[in-house]
């Protein structure tokens, strides 16, 4: 059966990794069919909307999305695109490549972020001249539904450790938020527990104290939603940048992929984006489908390349986006 | 004329770092009177309230407060003590001292935090069996009052470079939360300029990339109030941890001055617990009540001891704490 895949480059260097990721998607003979759609600054400047309605629905009845970045519109386009999706996780890995300059080489932590409440299911209201309210969310069935996917990802040995014992650990601020980051830290804890995963926890301060501190501490971290964007972009510093970064925001049969990078206006244009953190995307989008091992065959030609083959400026290298590219795709 | 300290010790370490903090107090001919007052675990143990009505007004008609530290009952005491000052402002220092293992030795920001508001304003409700909210707030004046402090701040030479063309950075997701944190952000952007400060911006998220990656670049940071909770303590991750960090909850003629540490409890009671952050919060309590030099006095004799003198076995040392606070006394 062919999986369409909708494929959106966006703003900057969007328009340069996403083609990269698209030729590795390309390079195995697999039924997959690609769409194209627009979204983004650009797309705004052409149209009047960031997000046009058709590239809503192309996303919403696709089998996966591809996105690469947006520029001023970011929020207005990948907010309302993972409701396209209907996602209820965002994975965010976080780990630190041999050969790869990071101020902590021991980091290997996946995240999975609440995508869909918290202060992002957005009600916010202006009560007068001087006051302004944002209502934040939390439900114990969005709760629930992120920790039973967080369980099956730690019992199929999806974590960095690769071992079910390893369990996760629950960033939160309970002690504050006591209604609920208090609902959310209890109903994760009680599903952890039913199904028998080890789960621990953290205040979400204290995680940013320990993280930089003690990085091998952690694997898998389970966040409500503004935590999970927060402290998945303090692990990418520890790594060294965004820039090697994927995520995949997950839903109940569609996904969409997406580098965690910007669209990097200083050198959009100029061929010279590092096209990793788009190919590990796309790694996740052919997991996602279920080309388990394509998609390790990604991130094995993508970890030798950083380990020894051409390197883009980013990584202190003189290769192209292209030269780079078809490095990988040569060793796959 | 007199100035009425209240002091509170607190649980677990606190009840060591904080006679420390006093002892270098009284060292100075100043005219301080001290009144003890009991908040914590303990306190709750034996009389069923973590913050006794006493304790409040005592701290509430002090003219300043020093605190150590609580355990589980830390946001019952802590939250509304900085109501009990007035506080409309956290200053928070982060800087990494030469001799102390640091993972970033560059790090010298400050970070000044709402201290009012945000989440922290804390209307939750329980909606229905599944669904819990909280109203997040954000003032124009609380807003206004918090960007005018940090321009005083700046322009008073106080920010870690001493230069007032430093100016301070906006930390903030208005990206997300349009209305709440776009009024702090437009509210705090357009008292500097009006002060003619220079301000710039950064989204929390990529915030928390870039001070690992590059904390020179930082100095002053202003933040919403649980933005300046996780950033701070993130900062602290990068000149070794907590242990050495002191803060000022600082109201219109009230403060409340507290190392950011807590109770430590492995440690507590056998007298080897770090003064230093207690003692550089007093030295921040006597900057507060006009006493500049003595001040000064106190963060030299700390450096000169932090350098080489006895240290405590958090960073390698083994005397106590009562060693350590004679080295500091000595010096001063
Ligand atoms: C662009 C922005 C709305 C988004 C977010 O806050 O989720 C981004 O920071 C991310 O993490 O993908
Ligand atoms: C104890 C807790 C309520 C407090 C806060 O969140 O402000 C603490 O983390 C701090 O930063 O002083």
């Amino acid at each position: 059966m062919t999986d369409e895949i909708v494929v959106i480059e966006g703003d900057g260097i969007g328009r340069e990794v996403v083609p990269a990721a698209v030729e590795v998607l390309e390079s195995f003979d697999l039924d997959f069919e690609f769409v194209e759609a627009e979204a983004g600054d650009a797309t705004k400047e052409a149209t009047g909307e960031a997000l046009p309605d058709e590239t809503y629905d192309l996303v919403a009845d696709a089998d996966a999305t591809l996105f690469g970045a947006a520029g001023e519109t970011a929020a207005d386009v990948i907010l309302p695109l993972r409701e396209a999706v209907d996602s209820f996780v965002n994975v965010r890995p976080a780990k630190a490549y041999p050969g790869v300059d990071a101020l902590r080489p021991e980091t290997d932590v996946v995240f999975l972020r609440e995508n869909t409440e918290g202060v992002y299911a957005g009600h916010e209201d202006r009560l007068s001249e001087d006051l302004s309210t944002l209502t934040r969310v939390v439900t114990s069935s969005a709760s629930r539904e992120l920790a039973e996917y967080a369980c099956e990802f730690v019992e199929d040995g999806r974590g960095p450790a690769g071992d079910p014992d390893e369990g996760f650990t629950v960033a939160h601020k309970a002690n504050v938020m006591r209604e609920t980051d208090g609902r959310f830290r209890e109903e994760v804890m009680a599903v952890a527990a039913e199904r028998g995963v080890d789960a621990d926890e953290e205040l979400m301060d204290a995680f940013a104290t320990k993280l930089p501190l003690d990085p091998a501490e952690y694997g898998v971290v389970v966040c409500p939603n503004l935590a999970g964007d927060v402290l998945s972009d303090l692990a990418a510093g520890l790594v060294g940048g965004l820039g090697l970064l994927p995520s995949a925001n997950v839903g109940h049969d569609n996904a969409l992929f997406e580098p965690v990078h910007g669209t990097a206006p200083d050198i959009a244009g100029e061929g010279i984006a590092n096209p990793t953190a788009a190919i590990l995307s796309a790694a996740m989008l052919l997991e996602y489908l279920g080309h388990i091992e394509e998609g390790q065959r990604v991130r094995d030609a993508v970890e030798g390349v950083l380990s020894d083959g051409p390197r883009t400026g980013d990584l202190g290298g003189s290769a192209t986006t292209d030269e780079v590219t078809a490095a990988i795709v040569d060793r796959l």
